[in-house]
Order: structure tokens, then sequence, then C-alpha cells
């Protein structure tokens, strides 16, 4: 029988892959593997050639640390030696043994006598690599973007997004939330800001939206029947599910079709949202410290027992000195963030010297401009500091009426952060079905069928509660914590207007 | 000063958010928390109204069970228990005390002299409420997706996706991969099918995309400087990290722009893909069932463990018998799944009975149709099976050719399930650099400059090593395992041609 000969008895639970260079260095030196046979892949970092001998750093990425490596010269290889540059593939067969040098507790001895191998799989040619060990510039390395993260910075920020990653869904999940994912196309535009970006209509008879463009405009249709855009935020569609599960969460992508060039902004972004019930009190005038609280927790647990990593403090070579010790002192100094009211916050810069030489004069009513979030957060409270209650009139329909003032303000906030300015912004949702309604009708959401809104207003019809939520610009967060000055650092693969190679 | 009264001393650590209710049922009902104090904010599942006392259950959608609730009454609150009815959002407070009930172990005692309280946050009219008790549809349901949540069974699909999800995390992590956010938008095209979604050219003047179809054709263009598309596949930006870290993955939302109306396809969907270094042999010939492996491993691992879920046990209620024993026959009866090559497939196509009423012919070089598929799986190999070694000539440009014979077939596999079909595509990917360039140059991918595909190749000029990796649609997956038939109940908002609410 066929299929009988192709069973076979091994456990599937035994199919693993080898250790990771990450998992080698990890092992206890004096564990049992240690002088066992391994095999590690991975790619050339450095060598030393010397008559006898050779010391190789292999890296498989999975680590900032390589793996030392010391090759005892059989036969004649010079064939092979000349083979092994910065950045060949290979494979290496030898024995994991106690390091003499300093820097590492094992290295990779590799002896031929005692079968030791080294195996090229595939050559890199040190005149044309483009990666070459020299210090090569942000620009440079964006334009080679298909091989930048082969450096050893990239490779620590992608590292940093993956842990921390990790390390938020584990306080989500202890507070019992649950991850959703949530549309990219969707038919609305949560912020109305008119920057989304639209789908291309489709071939009528072709429905492959490639082809569009080469179809007559009249033979072209909506693929889903009414127009389509990328998402600029998840928070509509987390607050649909939060009607049902009550504490939901997404890290995914958003789109912004923005021309700006600055090193804040990318037209493709990702972004941590989360909506959940308010716990705190039955009066939802609590809501925003709640919101906060929960936010500075977040960030307290998932950062703050990640500064020691090797990949930050990798990444953290190249971090001036002020702004290391902003960044130890939010996790290590301050007991608590600050926070202070929008009115306060004007107050504030009401008082502030001349010297702060604003080119835009502060004034209740109008948003604050980036040069005064960063006398607020740098000058005046000099560490992270929420900013509370900003007026109605500046912030968007969805946000809740303050009782206290009769709606004058909003029970919001952003989270401003020294050097980087806002990182997160949440409010408490308007949970009021009469008031939601006027404010969706005077910004005109509910006028044109196209729009779509109804849903949204519909939610508060049926069991609503007292809810809100944030969001959190993933990359400004990663440059936060790696120093990286732009966020095209802070992405595997950044876009923004005019830009996007592969 | 006005920081100095913000700043307080309590420990940041200390902000939790209270448990819901999943949480309640965990703790041991004998524990200390036991009869304390409890505060619950949920919606009213179900209610029975007696003279003296009412049994409410509590769901906040963290789990399937509720919190059973026992009201004792105090003064005459009639307008209180009018209001509460299925669906109405409330905040309890009792104490939680072993359950006098058999189907829970605790239950939340409000008794109005203990001061205990129940408080109506959002009423629910009972008539208009679209979600009655009622089964309804999949397709009333898809109408009122904003709503559909709040049902026992989406929920718990919902709960199932996250957990699920958590699991494949564990598994890569334990094996040394790291998760990257690759991009949505691109300029390549993996499938080379013609299918990706195009972005729209942007008003020269107003780079707002939403604006685009107000302005004439000469004065749009290209918000990237070239076509705009989103992602088919990760694939071929997962290769180029897993140069530099070895092993990598991602789950991350794809789109096709096909007018597919079937069960199994979505026009937004999303993808589990992987890339990795192949560690097993040197000659890449083994590279397949490496992948076969880690696949098998990563979903006994993952959904193995998950299938005595309480969210899984109340969505197998609704799966036919035949299901259920296929299900957990591929994970609790066989010891390995089958593999068969493409070769041996046809083989057993030719000689089936012809009672299996093929309306194509099984035909070495042409594809597998769905019905060969599911005669494979379900009546030849009765279990999942990796079909491996298709024909070269009906598969993409990037897979490694086989040196068994010369190149006639690729190393790669199908993974084909009973009554759900192709789970899972995967091979290994050329990686010597003049056979790939002749593949691209024979698929025309080298011959314009718009295509924009000489980074794939270049990523084999620089310490190419033997790699490869699978992609698997996480809807199918949560399909499987749920038992629910049509892909557009496992996602939270389904898309799909002509159709787009929210």
């Amino acid at each position: 029988m066929l299929l009988r000969r192709l069973v076979s008895t091994t456990s599937p639970c035994q199919q693993r892959l080898p250790p990771t260079i990450r998992q080698l260095l990890q092992q206890n030196p004096e564990s049992s593997s240690s002088g066992t046979h391994t095999v590690v892949s991975g790619w050339i970092q450095s060598i030393r050639k010397q008559k006898n001998v050779s010391f190789a750093v292999i890296t498989d990425g999975s680590s900032s640390k390589g793996l030392q490596t010391v090759l005892l010269k059989g036969k004649d290889d010079e064939q092979l030696l000349r083979q092994l540059t910065n950045g060949a593939a290979v494979r290496v067969t030898g024995q994991l043994v106690p390091s003499k040098g300093s820097g590492q507790a094992v290295e990779l001895l590799v002896d031929e006598s005692q079968n030791g191998q080294i195996q090229v799989l595939g050559e890199c040619d040190p005149l044309t690599y483009p990666i070459q060990k020299k210090a090569l510039t942000p620009e440079y390395l964006r334009d080679h973007v298909h091989l930048r993260a082969r450096t050893a910075n990239v490779a620590a920020m992608l590292r940093t997004r993956d842990a921390l990653r990790r390390r938020i869904d584990n306080v989500f999940e202890d507070q019992g939330f649950t991850h959703i994912h949530t549309p990219v196309i969707t038919g609305n535009d949560a912020e109305g800001a008119g920057e989304a970006f639209r789908l291309s209509m489709v071939d009528n008879h072709h429905p492959a939206a490639s082809d569009a463009t080469q179809s007559p405009v009249e033979d072209r249709i909506e693929f889903f029947s009414r127009p389509a855009f990328l998402t600029v935020s998840h928070q509509l569609h987390l607050e649909a599910i939060a009607t049902a599960l009550s504490r939901v969460y997404t890290l995914s992508p958003c789109f912004r079709a923005e021309p700006s060039q600055t090193s804040r902004h990318l037209a493709e972004f990702w972004m941590l949202e989360a909506e959940w019930a308010i716990q705190s009190a039955t009066n939802p005038y609590n809501g925003v410290e709640e919101i906060c609280q929960f936010s500075e927790t977040l960030l307290r647990e998932s950062v703050g027992t990640l500064l020691a990593s090797e990949d930050l403090q990798l990444l953290g070579k190249d971090m001036s000195e002020v702004k290391q010790r902003s960044l130890s002192a939010a996790f290590e100094g301050q007991p608590r963030w600050a926070r202070m009211t929008y009115t306060d916050a004007i107050k504030e810069l009401d008082k502030a010297p001349s010297s702060a030489n604003f080119s835009f004069q502060p004034k209740w009513g109008a948003g604050l401009q980036s040069e005064h979030e960063r006398y607020i957060a740098e000058q005046v409270v000099k560490g992270p500091v929420f900013i509370t209650h900003y007026p109605a009139s500046i912030k968007p329909f969805y946000m809740r009426a303050s009782d206290a003032d009769q709606g004058r303000t909003v029970e919001c906030f952003d989270l401003l952060i020294p050097h980087i300015g806002e990182l997160i912004g949440g409010s408490v949702r308007e949970e009021r079905w009469d008031i939601l309604k006027r404010r969706m009708d005077e910004a005109g959401l509910l006028s044109s069928e196209e729009a779509g809104y109804e849903w949204y207003l519909d939610l508060r019809k049926y069991g609503s509660t007292p809810h809100g939520g944030f969001g959190m610009g993933f990359e400004r967060l990663i440059s936060w914590i790696t120093g990286q000055e732009n966020v095209r650092e802070c992405i595997t693969m950044p876009r923004w207007a005019g830009r996007m190679l592969l």
C-alpha cells in the first residue's frame, strides 16, 4: 500500500528545528549539550584568519551577539578560506565548548580531526556587497531596504518590535482583553480628515483591480459596490466588538495618504488600539483617568522590563545622553506620570518665558502645536505627561462631552513624551445615543447615505455602556525606546509620499 | 505647584482592571476572594424573574459561560426589574459565593440588605433588539455584522482566533522565529495572478486620496510615484528578512480582488506565513519534508491543545458528526499525517472507481481540481495529506526546481484537509541566482522596470542560503476547527465582491 509506506512511527512532537544561536548562547555552558556535536547555520559577521587557525563570528540574526567560532585548519583549504568572507552563508559543524576568550560563555570549536566542518552555502563578493562593515547612513540603507536587516541596528530594531509585541500581548491577556483582527478595507474614515487612501475601481468585465487603468472609465465599477478606503484607525470597528467582548485591542496596519515628510509620519504604519467598557465608576467622568492609568501600566510593564535587553542596549549606544536619561527616568525615576488638564497646560504656556520663543501664540480653544507639547513635556514636566480634557471644538465627534463643564471640553487625553511628542491619544467615547446623534449630525456624518455611519450610532441603541480607549503609534514607541530619530528606521519597510521600494 | 499636586504616591503597578467573568470563574470557589465584594459589568444574557428573587446570567464576552447571578429583591423596584431585559448593560455588585445550582462553581449573590446592587447602564428594548435569543441565520447576522459578536457563536469564534494566535506565537517563539510586520502596500504582485487591489491615484494638488475622483484624470498622480497594490502574500518580503534573521513569520492581512463568491474565499483575509533557512540538510532536496514537518508540528501544538477549550466545545455542538470525527482523528488518531507526491496522487486518481465521477479528467501536468483534492483527502487518505512535488509548469517562478528530475517538478507541497481542501501551500524557494533569473525572465518579471522585482533576485547574490516556507489561510483554519461552513463566519468583519458593510 502506498500510504502505509509513507507513515512513519516518529512522534510528531520530536520535529524540532535545531536551536538558534540565541538559544545556544542562553544554554548553561556547563550543561549536558556542551561539548556535543552542534550544527549552526548563518552568515559570517567577521573573520580573522591566521596561519593554523581562524576566528569567525557567525550570526543567524536571532541575537545581537554572534557565535564565536574557532576554525582549526586541517588539510590545505585555501580555496575554502577565500570563500569565508563577511556576508557569506555557511553551515558549521563543531563542538560547543566553554569559551577561553572574554565576551562570551561558549564558543564553537571546529576541528577537522574531530569531524568538524565548515561548508559555504552561498558566497558573498566583498567587492560588490552593499552592506559593508563601515557605518552606513540611514538614507543609504533606505535605498537598500531589502538588505538593511543584515545590519546590526536594523536587526535589533526588528527583534525589539517582536519582543515588545509579545510583552504587550501578555499585559492585555493578563487584564482579560481579546485581540481582534479588525478590517483594513472600510467605507469609513474614522478621523474624518480626508486622508484615507482609496481603492481603484475595477473593470466591470475583469474584476482584477490591476487592470483597472486599462479600461475606459465608464466600464469601471466599485468592487464592493461602494467607495472603499484603507482604514486610518481601527477604533470604530473595535468599539463594535467591545459592545460584545467588553475588552478588545488590536495591533494592526493603518494608512494615511498625507504628503508629510517629517520624521514622525509614515503612509503605512502600525497602531496599537484598545477599547473597553470603563470599569472604574458608573459616572464616566473618571473614565479618562482609567484609560491613562491603563496606558501607563501597559507601557511600564512592556517597555519597562525590556530596556535591559541586549538589543536595546546595543541601540542605546547611539542614543544621546539626554535622551537616554529621559527614557530611563520615565520608567525608573517617576512613580507616576504627570496629569495636567488642557486648561492648565494653556496657563503654563502663558507663563512661559519669552525665551521659549513660540511661533504660535498658545490660546484656549486652539490645538497645541508641536512646540507647545515639547515645552510642556521637556521644560515644565520634564517627563511623560497626560494632557486631558481638550476643548470639544477641536476634537472628533465620538469623544464624550464632559459633564463638569456642560460639554465645553471632552473626556480625552494625549500622552506627550519628551523629544517624541504625542505617543498616545485616547478618550471616553460618547455612549449616549441622543448626544452622539447630535454630534454626528453636526459633523455631517448622517446626511449622506454613502458615508454609512449609521451602524456606529446603532451601537448605542442596545445596552450601551460607558467605554473608551486609546491608540498608540507603534513606530513612535519604537522610536522612543530605540532612539532612532526617524520612524522610517522603526518599521520593516517604510512607505511615505513618493516612496515605496519593493 | 501644579504638578506636585497631581503626582500621587500610588504604585503604578497596582493599576489593574477588575477581573473579567472568565477570570472570576477560573478562581477556586474556596479561594480568599470568595465571598468578597465583587463588581461585574456586562450584559444580561437571560433572566428569570420570580416573586422575591430573580436569576440572571450576565456575560461580558470574556467566556462562553456567563455568570449566574441571584438577585434578592429588596424594596419595591418594579421599574428596575422592567429594565432588566436581554441585552441590557448592567453593573452588578454582590458577593461571589459557591453555587448551589449545578453547572457552575460560583455565583454572584446580590442582596440589597448586604449592599448588593444592580444598576442599569444601558437599556435594550426587547421589541426592537435585532439579536433575539432565537436562532439567527448566518446571512441575517452578516447583515447585522456590527452586532453579531453579541451572539454566542460569533463571540466564541473571535476568542478562538485570539487563543489560536497566541498558541501559534508560542510555537514560533519556542523554535526561534521572529514575528515581522511586513508591508501591506506594495509594488509587487507575488502570485502574478493580476488579482491585486490597486490604490487610486491622488490629486496632484490635494494629496488626500479620497478626493481623487473629483479631479480631472490629467491632474492625478501616483502617491508613491509608481503603481501601488495591496499585497496578495507576504512571502517575498518575508524572504528578504529571512536572509538576515533566518527564521521569520507573520500573521497579516492579504487581499485578492477576485469575484469569487465561494464559501472559501474573502477579498480581505489573514494569512500566516513563515520563511526560514532550511536546516535539515545541505542538500535542499529534504527541504520540503522539513517544511511539512514544521507545519504539522505547528498545527498539532497549537490546534491540538485547543480542541478541548470551552469555545470549541460550544461551536462543536453544531458540527456534523463526520466532521467532528475527522477533526479529532487528525489530532488524536494519526501518528503522522500522510505524504504523497503529486505523481502518486495522479496514479491514485487514475485508479479511482467510476463512482468518483470526476468532472475533470486527472492528468499529469494539470492542476488538481477541488474534486480531486477531496477524493484524495476524504476517500484515499481519510485524513490530512501533504501532496508534494507538483510539476514546475503549474507553479510560480520562485519554487525550487527538483534536483531529482532535472526541474520537471518543484520542491513544494499543498496540505489538503478533508471537507476543507487546501489549508497550506509551501515550498523551498529557488536559492540559485542563475536559475531564478532564468525563471523570472521567462515569467516576464525582469523585462519591465515598473514590475520592480530586481530586489528579489538580488537577495540571491550575497550569501544566498537554502530556505523555504509556507502560507496558511487563517480563516480556513478557523473554519476547520470551528466547523463554520463559510469563511465569512470565521473573520471579524467579512469583505467579498460586492459586499463591505461598515
